[in-house]
This record gives C-alpha cells, structure tokens and sequence, in this order.
C-alpha cells in the first residue's frame, strides 16, 4: 500500500542493520509517538502518549470512554490540534453539564494502561453499568474473515512494525471504522470518537477488535460504548474475562486462522452445537 | 517447565475452543491482572494494573522511575501485601525526604503508558538528567543470546500468551533478574525496583531487555536507572528513539535470530566495521 510521505504516522530516520556480525546503515521507518494534551476548555485534563492523526477523535473517545461525555450532545465545540499547538486538543462541554475533577483527578492516579484508577473492584464499576442486553449473532467463519480485514486496511504496521490496531465491524463483518496507535487504548479511544462523532454511537450491534492483547482497560472501554463483542488477535487478561462476563460482554481471544477461543458470551457465536 | 498450582500469575478458568466450526469445552489459563495500590504512607499515590507477584518490587521500582527515590537509602519501610490486603503495597520514605505531592498528580495526569505526563518536551526532562556515560561494549553475538536466555527463563508466558517480560543481563550476558507481567511497564519497574533492593542500582554497566516493544516510557524508566544498553524485540517508537539519542544511550530494536536495528548509541555494539 502506498504511503503519502506527509503521513504523520510515522518518520524516516537513519538506522545501523546488524546482521550476524555484519551492519550497514540504512533509512528505517519509526512509528511516531507524541504527547497529546486533552483540555477540557483551557484546563489539562490529561496527556496520553500517541501516534499523531485522528486527535479530535482520540480526544472525544477519551472523554466518552472515561464517562465524562455520554454522546455528540454532550459536545459544544472541540478545537485543535493547530500549527501552533500540534499536540493539544480542546473541547468545550454543553453548558450545564457538570464533571467531576476530583473524580477525574483520582481516575488518573496511575501511571499506568489501567482504566480502573482508583476503583479497585468490578463493583464499583458495576453501580453505573448495566449488563450488554444485544442480540447480536455472529459465525465462526466471520470472526475468522476479522484480522485479515483488518491487515488489509492497516496503512502502518508493516512499514514500522510499530502500531497497534482497533477496529469496529457491523455484524455482518464489514469494516466501519480503523486506527492506528502506538497505544492500544487510543486506538480504541480513536475507534470509539470516530464513532460517536460519525453518529454511530452507542456500537450496540457492533464488533471491535483489537491487533493485540485484551486487558481490562479494553473492555471496559468497549463496555463504556456498549459494544457486545470484543475479539483479540492475542491474550485475554483475567480480569478482562471477569469483566465481560459481569456485563454480559462475549470476549474473544487467539483469533487465529479458522481457530479461537470464546472467553465470556459464548451464546454470541452461532456453531450449531451446544457448549 | 512445571508450574506450581498456587502460582499467582495465572488463573485456570472455562474456556469454548473453536476450531473452524466445531467447538469444545475446554480448561484454560490466563494470565492475572489486578489493580495494585501504591501507598507513601497512608496516601494512596498510584494504581496500577499488574500481575500479582513481587509488588514491593514494583512499588519501589515505580517511585524510583517516577524519581521519588533515588535509592535504597531514601526507603524506611516497604510493607504489604497483605492477606487482608492482596493489592495494597505501603512504603515509608527516610525522614526528611519530600516528595511534590503536586508533581506527583500532574505526573499521573494521564490514563496512558505514558511515563512523560504533563512534561511536553524532552526539555523538561534534560533539566533534571545527565546523558549516559557508560563504557559498556558488547558484540552483537551477545546481543543474539539475550532473547533466547529471555525465553527459557519466563515461566508463564508459554502458558498464557499473556504476559510482558523484561530482564536485566549483565556486560557478559548473564541474566540477573527476570520479571513478567500483564503490563510492560510494570514487568520494567518490578525488574529495576528488585534491582535496587539487591542493592545493584544503579544499572551502570547492565543491558534491559524487553519482550514487545519500546516505547518513550521503557527508555525514560531506563535512563533513570541509568542503563546505558535497552535492547527489544520488536519496534521502538520515534519518542523512544529521540530520548535514547539525546541521553547517548544505546537503544537495539527488533533483536530477532541473528539481527537487529541500532536506533541509538551504536558504538556500544563492537561490529569491528565503521558506521
């Protein structure tokens, strides 16, 4: 797939190739990694380290994901990044809605791709969520046709071998929406403000599906955008399980060839046999 | 490798398997991920997302990296976890060292593997912190043995699929310390925090290497514990690759077989052939 040389997604620069005891220096390709501020108005609401491009998106996904926002509504203006600020993004509530800084405060006491900060149990969790009540159904050989789709559409990863994907699929696995990230969350927060800003929001008949690994922090951004189906091209976490099947979630890992494995909701995935 | 039933790290759990369009019910395991408290005292100060399992480690590898402490001196007392508390780790610093509560929540004003966090440029960073100086050379056949010596010893990953690993060798290859976890950053802190406490710190004439990717939080964690070799086994981001540059560390990427990229610091790697 062709690059445009302006894309921001990555950068040229000189690099030595060693091999066996051999080394020439050659031009290599290196995933950007940039900090993003988030202003709510003028405060710094937070900076998240990431792969420039789609930062409106990142910005809103993050606010929905974190619960600050619930919907486009919720959105006044957003603003940024410009020539003069390249890593900040602002955005400006609807008048009257409130949000709470200490509560956004305690959320980022880490320092860490948590998404749980501060509340250490699915309980707490559990008092502002509901259990994912879709009756999306989906075939094995679907989730098999995912990764591929999502290889094809991937503009990065075999040039800098650097970025993580996220992607929304309708249910009859058709891609909608994909980014790039050196961060899985924000290529999840970048999918997640695609959506809600496309109208596409909440994703209650969708899928979303992640190059990597799945921790709690993924689902639990999924579950904040209401998608049923999450599938991982690697390893589950154990408290990525626990949260998907609280919530009703079906979580998927080791998506594979014609092979996975069906953590939570396995009700979603139509073999024909029964489990 | 054997692994002992109480294990932390990994939990057994239900699992459908589906192969093509056949499915069956299965046992499986998974790695663990908890949230683990991080207390100065009584003031909780950090969350983080971890594998249970040497958490003192972590913690006081977390506030060397976050420049809390700057040694073994500066800790009083590390207590927990305890039964009654499985994810809360207390440290009490020596008398008389402070620490900016403020610079501590602008630190941690972010929800990402971010490691900069309020700091915008590498600027901020150069004020506080001298370039590496170490005389460390190896040969890339070294470097060529660290990630097969990486593999044998990980107990879990083989398991799972599911956890990180980093590790400290020493100038001649021999590894010292190797610790896994569901978060890169976390398996970093744990392996540097038991570095200090072994009292090898800091980590003048050492090599850190780990199992993904190196991102700008994995060589600014390095560079406070003064490593002058960070050798992954996949893709650096370009933030990573400026920060090893500016502080003349060495940064070796894509360490696979007998191959690998030199990002930074080449003149540690003593191909006998000019660059």
């Amino acid at each position: 797939m062709l690059i445009a040389m302006a894309d921001p997604t990555f950068v040229f620069g000189r690099v030595s190739r060693v091999a066996d005891e051999r080394v020439r220096s050659d031009e290599d390709r290196v995933a950007v990694e940039e900090p993003l501020e988030i202003r709510l108005g003028r405060t710094p609401v937070a900076v998240t380290m990431r792969t420039p491009g789609h930062d409106r998106e990142l910005a809103v996904g993050f606010l929905s994901t974190e619960g600050i926002i619930s919907g486009l509504d919720d959105l006044a203006e957003t603003a940024g990044p410009s020539r003069k600020l390249p890593n900040v993004v602002s955005v400006r509530l609807r008048r009257g809605l409130r949000f709470s800084r200490s509560r956004l405060v305690r959320h980022f006491y880490t320092n860490s791709s948590c998404g749980l900060c501060g509340k250490t149990t699915l309980r707490a969790l559990q008092v502002k969520t509901r259990p994912i009540a879709s009756d999306l159904k989906v075939s094995p050989s679907l989730l098999y046709s995912l990764p591929e789709k999502l290889r094809e559409e991937q503009e990065t990863f075999d040039e800098t071998g650097g970025l993580h994907a996220a992607a929304v699929f309708d249910a009859r696995g058709h891609l909608l929406i994909l980014r790039e990230d050196v961060g899985r969350h924000n290529a999840v927060d970048k999918v997640i403000g695609a959506a809600l800003l496309q109208g596409t929001f909440p994703l209650e008949r969708h899928i979303l599906i992640v190059s990597g690994r799945a921790s709690f922090e993924i689902v639990q951004k999924a579950l904040v955008a209401r998608v049923p189906l999450v599938a991982a091209v690697s390893a589950p976490s154990s408290l990525a399980v626990a949260l998907a099947r609280e919530f009703k979630m079906t979580l998927v890992g080791f998506l594979r060839g014609q092979n996975c494995n069906l953590y939570a909701g396995s009700e979603r995935v139509t073999t024909g046999e029964t489990r």
